[in-house]
């Protein structure tokens, strides 16, 4: 049964702007109507939007979090994955998930980005971090250009 | 609306006699039974059990992979997490649970019963370690008889 | 060259009694007469009196830290490897060496005694916990009298 | 006495071009001279050729090791540290400096650029990554023209 269903990550800043906050929500709705369940690092901001938009679908979301308690995981969480490993929890966000959309973010998200992306998982970013590599432009990152562009090309990028 | 639901994690061994499967198969039903999501660590013997059970009541099931593929989640686990962090994820298993069931076991889930006695997780014991320290005996993994007994101790001692 | 050098863990409690750091830290200078590179957590109690121990002889001594800082280091750890990753350390602690000697200890103390049997690392006692599964004795972790036998023993039983 | 002592990691592939390893080795020997210990991912390429230049000038090199096994360390490691924990063992190279040299690399070393960028760990860049952050530059990697001008930015940006 597993098989049949489809998990991606939501990845961005613990604090957001509200037009991430925005972006993030409507990428949680379209996942769930797009069958798919949400992954994410369960905190505050991109998160937290992102699991409120889920949940608004009636969508399953899980918070793979960083500390010891189940309280810090935002409202919509539901499955909450308590870690107590730091940032070394991101590296799990990422490889629980089939592709990842990314909207914003910071350091973090970037680290997520590139464990991603060195595990094969497909990166989709909106208004996030782009790379080049000793000069070189390195275009692993696909651009979206709204959540429901950024979820199609999640969607057909999955990896088994 | 994570606060209503309880996470009550099944440890075992990866291989198991057929009387703890046994066992595991009934803990993972009555687990269900009693409205709590399953958490484990995803692979075969007593974990597998467990999700059966608990699938055959149409409860959740976790399942949080050592290694960095969802292919090596046995067919019952609905959620793998997958951490590619090898037995560090005995760690994660016990803390993403309330309270901890073990059945039966060998070293790794002598680990997380450990981990989580370390973590005031309440663990409760069918044929499984019993220890001592320094020559007295440590009575901090609750005795049960039978998979219904197991399953109302952890519901009862659940912590937040 | 990193073939020839011996690695040897001292595991227990970050608070102890003065029995046990004396035990401790004369395991840590017996280790270093033996030509070995302590390896603990790098926390207090047996942990710092072990690493006492070795600094005192001229030893080198590993901490492998729980947390974010190497101010949390005692101040006989030479080198201090900051992992950011709670009790999950305790799996690094014991796989990095190629035997282990607990003294006295709590649980996590038997977190570490249980992941080093699981991957085949000896485990020396003194004063610690012993174990009992399913109702049956488990001799695995072998007893010592002393610390000087404690690390002859260690030293005996090293695995590549 | 560990105060005293000054960590700078050194990132970089695992498989790497001929110049790549000519910086790496550089640097590795201009650490040692500046008085710092090696802390490295323990394996081949960037990583290798920074350990065999700083054991050519009698410092001490650091592997931390994504696998199971010593034997994976490159011949140059003289502390193996394992973790079992794949990637999640990038974190731990870049918390446990003070400040990281980045030399080449693909997206295991964008992870620990990230990492290092998080904690507030100064990331010096030869012929590295560059990085901006919706459509701004982000010019957090500092970047140096040779091996002798990495490290000595890294010795004067290093983090207590």
């Amino acid at each position: 049964m597993t098989s049949k269903k489809k998990f991606i990550a939501v990845i961005g800043g613990g604090d957001c702007s509200p037009q991430e906050a925005r972006l993030a929500e409507e990428v949680g709705r379209e996942l769930v109507r797009h069958g798919a369940i949400l992954v994410c690092g369960g905190l505050g901001g991109v998160m937290e939007a992102a699991c409120r938009g889920a949940s608004s679908e009636g969508g399953i979301t899980i918070g793979i979090l960083p500390g010891d308690t189940r309280q810090a995981a935002n409202p919509y969480v539901q499955i909450p994955v308590i870690t107590g490993m730091g940032q070394a929890r991101n590296v799990i966000v990422v490889k629980s998930a089939q592709a990842v959309i990314a909207v914003g973010g910071s350091y973090g998200t970037l680290s997520e980005i590139s464990h991603a992306l060195q595990n094969g998982i497909p990166v989709i970013g909106l208004n996030t971090w782009s790379l080049s590599r000793n000069g070189q432009p390195d275009n692993s990152i696909i651009p979206a250009q709204n959540p429901t562009e950024a979820v199609e090309k999640a969607i057909n990028l999955i990896i088994k």
